[in-house]
């Protein structure tokens, strides 16, 4: 990059906020390319071209990535553009308008829960024409945890119990339900769904969870990426 | 495509098994675009360019989505390079080098079992330096399936037990077991464990599935998409 932002600059290890305008761009930025990349891999996935086709892309990709330079954010470094803990998360695989893994689900507070939905695509497939039940739970596991965070206490999965009573369709628009069911010290029980939005009342995915909220110390310790961020 | 495969062209929609040559070449090429592709995903999360680039990047990912034309398969078709079910699946979220989303897990059969490794990149952080939890239910459900095939009982997950003990590193060399430890019937009770592969006796994140074999009449009405494969 020829003009890159001070806070961005290989050498900050620990960025600034940036100003609120500079910051609806660069976010606007980062989900236009998470938008772009969301529709080459659901192209790559379906895709029959023959393989000359397939290395000329994959010449085409390489040389995009090339251009991304600039500072790289390491492990555990938390990006300037989200809010963490208890935000927006750019990169998120499951939510993040940035990643080009997540669906992405679009997630609502709710009192004591949480609603979220999204269309699962061709590259999120587990058996022919459905979702990957490791989608599922990740669909779960993570609007569970905004479920808890609407409680005022966010936490950690201890423990998840999925049941899957049928398979989840994809290409359909998606209906995905948490709601904190008791608390008990920092232990929050939690519940959660997903249906299609055309039938709301027939479970496909049902799940039951257990969330930690880590004390201060402990949380400071797992994530030294927070640094001195509030 | 200027030249297109005669069975991958867009007027076939159950395209016959390509040569052994041919497809050891169509897999080669998938791989190798998929390879790119997760460098690529890798950058765009990592990032901190400025809003400019990441739009001249997304323009350019555009332009390499469109250059994927030819025959693009619907929704539950088995691409013609797959052995579904049961054997290679080019794209799965789990295990596909053809994947832009999996890390991907590299699979070893055993006796009754099954055996994993990968690393998980940035793309599939949760917690700032971890995995998201939905991404070991991901790897732990995929194996678990594995380790049913390897007993003669390929199945569906019914239940799925997480408990997470530990944060699962990025980064970081993992290994990934399951073993099937009962059956009644079409059912199939499973074990599995994420560790690192420097402290293979530390349990990360363990879990208990239960699966079921399909009859075969179900299977097909579960999976018009298998036509009249093998």
């Amino acid at each position: 990059m020829k003009t890159p932002l001070p806070h961005h600059s290989a050498t900050s290890t620990a960025p600034e906020q940036p100003e609120e305008e500079e910051l609806h761009l660069q976010r606007r930025a980062i989900a236009a390319l998470g938008h772009e990349l969301r529709v080459l891999v659901d192209a790559a996935v379906r895709t029959a071209a023959a393989p000359d086709t397939l290395h000329r892309v994959a010449d085409g990709v390489r040389t995009l990535a090339a251009q991304l330079t600039g500072h790289l954010r390491a492990c555990a470094e938390v990006p300037a553009v989200d809010e963490f803990p208890g935000g927006v998360r750019m990169y998120s695989p499951v939510t993040g308008t940035g990643s080009p893994l997540a669906p992405p689900l679009r997630v609502t507070r709710l009192d004591r829960g949480a609603a979220g939905s999204c269309v699962l695509g061709i590259a999120h497939e587990g058996p022919p024409g459905y979702g990957h039940g490791g989608i599922s739970a990740m669909l779960l596991d993570e609007l569970m945890g905004w479920a808890c965070a609407a409680t005022g206490m966010p936490g950690m999965t201890v423990s998840l119990q999925m049941r899957y009573d049928r398979p989840v369709p994809l290409e359909s628009p998606l209906r995905v339900l948490a709601h904190v069911t008791g608390a008990e010290g920092r232990k929050v029980h939690v519940t959660g769904s997903i249906t299609t939005e055309d039938d709301l009342s027939t479970v496909l995915v049902a799940a039951e969870g257990v969330f930690v909220s880590p004390d201060p110390e402990h949380a400071q310790a797992l994530f030294p990426g927070l640094g001195g961020a509030s």
